[in-house]
């Protein structure tokens, strides 16, 4: 995948900011519109840059979209580069992980949902490359929680049986799953008992030493 | 919500056929193009209707809408009808819920996801009312699934503290989520993963009682 993040080096700071601008309308517009409704003169238009500006950053709608998705996926991964969540290899991570996705939706109003699965949820029928291209997003996704899990394992925290690539896609299913039920209810408590859930169900692979701690 | 399976009365069978068939070109796609670009003329075209008849059953766009998400959310509903499911009142059944919603993405591939999943995803955010209606289905869905733990609490199988409105969000949350990460990915493992760790968790809730059967 394209890290979208990191702006090709001949960009200025000023055209980073520009590609960037364009990227953020172009996630909203596809968001609230879907992306077959979403044409590059809205993008343009809603970024308020010039055509010729926007085919120096993009060279057709494949190429933003495939853009877009590298830079909601890379926004979801800064998202759990919050300190106190450091590697996500503890139970109180975990913990903490759930509070803070919980309380962010809940400030919100429980509008939008997750950004990432919006997207995904838009686009994956829609081609093979674009499918393709949020899977990647969501396997780096996974990657983290099962580095975490994998930590956790190794240090004894969890039991020898409790399997990193399961527990991933536990919690970032449920996860999935409970953002968009909250967004649809427009209530917290389908997010916070899922969540809940799904923490729960990885402490009890918790050793008896962690248990002691 | 308009029960889109009980069709007006005035409608003869093959009218009634033509109103789903309306339904079922209008669900395909919208799911495969998103809501935004899909016209009433293109719905028409697939459904092989001539306008008039179009305009017969459906005065609007908006209405369309509208009965492609009930259509949907029965749909759903309606899959859970399978004789050996019951009423979702067992560990049993749950694990039975698991297995045959795993091995129908699997069957195909995992390929398409959730249609009212889907659906939701597409037009959660499009307006309060659609999403509204969207909410409605999510509600009726929930209520299968309390009904059938609320009873699993009653009989004893379920300990005292363990709260059906919790269990609901975290069973239905994790389901969605799972599906849209097998979807994405094109394999099965992680909605596998993710209604193992839902059925689990439920199953931390069983009474000594239940265990002992």
């Amino acid at each position: 995948m394209v890290d979208a993040t990191k702006e090709p080096a001949r960009l200025t700071r000023k055209g980073q900011a520009t590609r960037k601008r364009i990227l953020g309308a172009a996630a909203d517009l596809i968001l609230k519109q879907g992306v077959a409704a979403t044409h590059i003169t809205d993008v343009r238009e809603a970024a308020g840059v010039s055509g010729s500006q926007m085919s120096h950053y993009f060279h057709d709608k494949q190429a933003l979209i495939k853009d877009v998705i590298a830079w909601q996926a890379e926004s979801a991964l800064d998202a759990h580069r919050h300190p106190e969540l450091g590697k996500l290899d503890s139970f109180d991570a975990w913990r903490l992980w759930a509070k803070l996705i919980t309380e962010k939706q809940a400030a919100r109003g429980c509008a939008g949902g997750c950004e990432f699965g919006s997207l995904a949820g838009q686009l994956v029928e829609s081609d093979p490359e674009t499918r393709a291209d949020i899977a990647v997003g969501y396997e780096q996704w996974l990657d983290l929680f099962r580095q975490g899990l994998h930590i956790m394992r190794d240090r004894g925290d969890l039991r020898r049986d409790a399997d990193p690539d399961a527990l991933a896609h536990a919690l970032l299913g449920t996860m999935q799953g409970g953002m968009l039920l909250a967004q649809t209810l427009r209530r917290i408590d389908p997010l916070r008992d899922a969540l809940n859930a799904a923490v729960s169900y990885l402490e009890t692979f918790a050793t008896e030493r962690s248990l002691d701690d």
